[in-house]
């Protein structure tokens, strides 16, 4: 099945993205932050992912036909960067409250800026190899731009 | 409505809950530690919360009436006891692919045993106040044991 999302990631801009905030409710002994299926996130959340790497490693550098994901630095300090084959921003994750929703259709590369960095990764959807689109050319030819 | 869970709570004993290992695909550079919903946790993900608190700090000390949770240390090292109003067991959680699946009907109490520790979450229901248990005497009296 094709779904409608399919067709949106094909358009989607990297003008459009943005950090949010998520609701942190803290004292002065710690903190909650919480993410909330269709409220936090615009989707069902069907699987989470947490990523660890050395410091200054890159990791990333793909893009996904369908899958939607929101972005979290839930330890250190991660940047982020986004590509629509037209434009690219960075973005830095190192808040804990602090999300970056990555719409399909968005090619994107992170990197980890301190030890013990903590990249937790909320998808939309399964695990699904063939979502992935790993070659740069192929993306533009996913986009319509070659 | 009262689902089935409702009553399994009042039944669930500590002495079937262990310590399970999620995937966890590394190599030289990092790592990733994936949780699925009903694939590694037994129920659709619906919200996700992290906490933080200070070193020796102790949070919890409440039962669900109906929410199933999967606790996860993704930083630093967390103690969990765990009480089925006859018996307690206590877990260490200090590896990222560890979790431990607490079901309804059992109380229990987090110790924040290093710096920068954060336990996350899994749970199947949105927050509901009306679903906490704080007191200990109450709880008892939901398991129809007072």
């Amino acid at each position: 099945m094709v779904s409608i999302n399919y067709w949106d990631s094909k358009v989607n801009s990297v003008s459009t993205l943005l950090i949010t905030s998520l609701p942190l409710h803290s004292n002065n002994t710690g903190s909650v932050v919480v993410v909330e299926s269709e409220k936090n996130v615009p989707f069902i959340i069907s699987r989470v992912f947490m990523v660890r790497a050395l410091k200054n490693e890159k990791r990333g550098n793909h893009a996904h036909k369908l899958c939607q994901q929101f972005l979290m630095c839930t330890s250190g300090k991660v940047e982020i960067v986004c590509d629509d084959g037209q434009m690219t921003r960075t973005f830095i994750l190192d808040r804990p409250n602090q999300g970056l929703l990555i719409p399909a259709g968005i090619w994107a590369h992170q990197s980890y800026l301190s030890e013990d960095s903590v990249l937790t990764v909320f998808c939309d959807r399964r695990y699904e190899a063939d979502d992935y689109i790993a070659d740069y050319n192929v993306f533009r030819s996913f986009l319509g731009l070659e």
